[in-house]
């Protein structure tokens, strides 16, 4: 046990006095919530590229307009001929409409550029549209008009939420016109007893929370780009995020949307019912459905209590079978109080250390990392079973190292060593990145046999000379969701080619997703094969075409 | 405090001494798992009317070659001509594909009534069908080979599991084949550490849960006819039950789905991954399709951890405020370890005490009676919260009396209080049942009002010139699920037009629904209309026909 003191001495020392040591533990945090920090400042999820000024990988990020149009990233796509090209005539139509002149960024009848390119290009800086015309309803009729429109004259258009999605859902391709929903942002009902709310689309994940941490409760999805994302986006994208392994996906947990299709009719499922089994649940569709066969304008969602005792420790372990063991036990042990359990290799940790230059939270250097959070109702009762957990796993050798954060600042301390990975990733260079959910038990595979694969070809290196700087993962443990990323010099058609479709027939060959949270957009539509079998793709093409038969929907995209 | 000692006197001799009094309860319940008892007689969410011998409702159940035609009962329902009737050919060709002897059970070429009488009725004896051909396949390969033929010569089908369902949903009402599940039953895999099972549809509930239970994990469905209905029943019937509270809906918990379609494709959705966003959710339609669109052959679903302790508590409140209250507080205090919370009215209890001839728990009379079951994984822990909890409620007259369970003897026991409803509720005749999702606040307003609606009509009273003994009341209440029952000494034209459409009506102008758990099936297909709306039920008609242009599946029923 020489290896693990921390721990275990810690545990020691607090059963036998009340000091409280400086650096290690006692195991009665106080009561803190987690989800009140201000959020990270960029996706937990994500793994953004965000070229320089010059289009390289340094530097300061790019003007939007510097930005390279999709168009030209992905060239196989061709504008539909199918497609109306917008008119002014098409534009006074919706100012008619709209009315406000804030609800209608007109390009086409004047230059309005510098308005509108925020909403051609994502905030990865890595899709740029063409769009000329921006509308913002501000009610379902609004949207439901619009899109009758747009059907009936063939005009396609992009939903659009927040535009924090990473796989360039979310802004056009061509000309498509953009209807954004920031202006759909109320909150219209919670009943404190059922917990369920019933908002707009366009309410901002964080307020949504906010609103409910007001009224004792949590929303079930939680994420870094909670400050802009919309609770619309989050459901048509069906984000996972960080609270998936303890209060279940979207699927569960949304009671009922509000949606517009694209011939204007207004799909009016927003239950608020927990049980109700009065035929298909069609919703399913929406949730995930990227957009492409409606725009989602409210829904009705089931929240939890919020959690008033927070814990959050942090591990090193000497291999993949200790991370898959400690992962056992917590959920053995921890059971309904365990909320995260995201797993870090330890090149993903030095990575941390050395680009924000701050100390390891633990001493030595450990082949793999895990940060574990507990939520529940009753402090001591969850200090009491995170103590029994810790005693285990450093008493069996499962665990090598540890530290519990004793407050709330080192709960958000320790959350940044998983959550910083994201930002951190990118200091070198590009990044190559891959969102995937494999079965835990070979999910760590797929990193050792990437990083013996490309080092095989000579591509891995200290110096620059070799265009790849080092093969990591991290991710969801808890939901079997990892995301290999390869963090690179430059980009390099060399390092693409030994990438893929390698990854991908890599993930299919043990029946994992390509996509585990992402979601498809532009960047997976063409890989989708390799998680769906022909016979899938067939019925979610049926599917499309009869919410869609236009195909204005969102085109270019997902299927 | 006077009213209230029970609870409050008991805890406070917990806390001086260690005696443990004769009936009152200490609170360091031993670990004991409920969801090892064995199956209630009953569905603990059924509502079946069992007419006698004599078609009355009175004596011991009739023979299943007695029962009404379900197209006697539905006289509007006529038999479709676009349907081939079955000839010897058709048998032949089912007996060449599926091969052994037991797998078809042939009523056309001979006289089979006997063996098939039992897959043309339900066992609530209300339904009853004409079918003179079972076909019972035993392969994913079978199943398509079938509907594929049934597909191109217009032979219309029922696909079958338990037959354990409450609305006519799982028998033939002409000569549909029915088409049986029971030799699909095996279980093909399951993941320890991320609790993901791989089974046949035709696996039996109980077996399934068995099963878990062996490796430390629970099903996360329980339901009164666990020893009979098949998982595959239960997706296709989304069935909610007694655990929906704390582990969420099937449309959470099932990861994937393989489906035969009516054309003989398979769908093969059969993902074992926590988060796969990769193209529109498809098997979420199949999750209470009710079998109107493919039949399942398999599914995969994510199971939870068996809880170690479990904990029973039964009170009485003297008003529905009361019971909201109570509500409130253990979502609040019990939090993440509540896993059940069930209203029953003071009439239902009485009832269970006449019945049955036993004693009730509680001294006294109350008018509404909560049985709250928590599950978690420390004895300890969930003790101490339930204490606390069981504190306030007393302190704060929430409750009037209480009991607490000290043992798995005492846990059943408090259990039949609920689960013996269904069963006493026949005892004096028939029954008219809804199954109903109410918003919590107006839940019990209904049993109320439909009281005090059929008192003034004069139909309720005492003697046998009254058709109506009782209204009363009882169901998920953490859930907002309401059974709405009215016992009755025959059923009458006019109580059934002083219910309908009366009660739907209520419901309506709640946005309830009319079916929360128990599905649509024959009985609410016309009554769809009062929860859904006509953009809802034309939308529901285009996937119907999408999937199943020819309308073989299941016809007759759902939409």
């Amino acid at each position: 046990m020489a290896i693990s003191a921390r721990f275990v001495s810690s545990l020691r020392r607090t059963a036998l006095s009340s000091r409280a040591p400086s650096r290690l533990q006692c195991f009665r945090p106080t009561s803190q919530l987690r989800w009140n920090s201000t959020p990270a400042p960029t996706s937990a999820t994500s793994e953004p590229h965000q070229p320089d000024a010059e289009g390289g990988v340094k530097g300061k990020a790019a003007p939007a307009n510097t930005i390279k149009f999709t168009s030209e990233s992905y060239p196989q796509l061709q504008r539909d001929d199918k497609f109306t090209k917008i008119t002014e005539e098409h534009v006074k139509f919706f100012q008619d409409l709209l009315g406000s002149e804030s609800s209608v960024i007109d390009g086409v009848s004047k230059d309005a550029s510098e308005d509108i390119e925020a909403y051609n290009s994502d905030w990865m800086r890595k899709f740029r549209g063409h769009t000329k015309l921006v509308l913002k309803p501000s009610s379902t009729e609004e949207v439901s008009k619009i899109l009758k429109y747009c059907n009936e004259n063939m005009l396609a258009v992009v939903p659009q939420g927040g535009n924090t999605g990473l796989v360039g859902g979310s802004v056009p391709v061509f000309d498509e016109i953009v209807i954004n929903l920031q202006k759909m942002n109320q909150i219209h009902s919670f009943d404190e007893v059922s917990g369920i709310l019933v908002a707009d689309a366009g309410v901002i994940l964080e307020n949504a929370d906010n609103y409910l941490g007001g009224k004792g409760h949590v929303f079930p999805l939680d994420l870094g780009a909670k400050g802009s994302c919309q609770i619309g986006g989050n459901v048509a994208t069906n984000a996972g995020g960080l609270r998936l392994l303890r209060y279940g996906s979207f699927h569960g947990n949304v009671l009922g949307v509000e949606a517009v299709l694209p011939d204007g009719s207004i799909m009016d499922d927003l239950s608020k019912l927990r049980k109700n089994n009065t035929g298909y649940d069609l919703k399913q569709l929406f949730i995930g459905g990227e957009g492409t066969i409606g725009i989602i304008t409210k829904i009705s969602i089931i929240c939890p209590r919020r959690s008033p005792a927070v814990n959050v420790a942090y591990f090193g372990l000497e291999s993949y079978e200790h991370v898959q063991q400690a992962f056992r036990e917590a959920k053995g042990q921890l059971s309904e109080i365990l909320s995260a359990f995201e797993l870090m290799d330890g090149r993903t940790q030095k990575l941390v250390n050395r680009v924000k230059g701050k100390p390891m939270p633990l001493e030595g250097e450990h082949p793999f990392y895990c940060l574990i959070e507990t939520s529940g109702s009753n402090a001591d009762h969850d200090g009491e079973k995170l103590e029994k957990f810790l005693e285990y796993v450093m008493e069996n050798e499962i665990v090598s190292d540890g530290i519990l954060a004793q407050d709330q600042t080192q709960i958000q301390e320790l959350w940044t060593w998983r959550e910083g990975i994201t930002e951190c990733l990118g200091h070198d260079g590009g990044v190559y990145k891959y969102d995937l959910s494999i079965p835990i038990h070979e999910l760590y595979d797929l990193v050792n046999e990437t990083r013996d694969r490309l080092t095989e070809a000579g591509l891995v290196g200290a110096d620059d000379s070799h265009p790849v700087v080092d093969v990591v993962g991290y991710g969801h443990m808890g939901d079997g969701n990892l995301h290999l990323n390869i963090p690179v010099r430059r980009f390099d058609k060399t390092v693409e080619k030994a990438l893929e479709p390698w990854v991908y027939e890599w993930v299919q060959k043990r029946n994992g997703s390509i996509s585990a949270e992402h979601g498809l957009g532009v960047t997976k539509k063409p890989y989708v094969g390799y998680s769906k079998s022909e016979t899938m793709i067939k019925l979610m093409k049926q599917i499309k075409d009869l919410y869609d038969p236009n195909g204005i929907m969102n085109p270019y995209k997902y299927i």
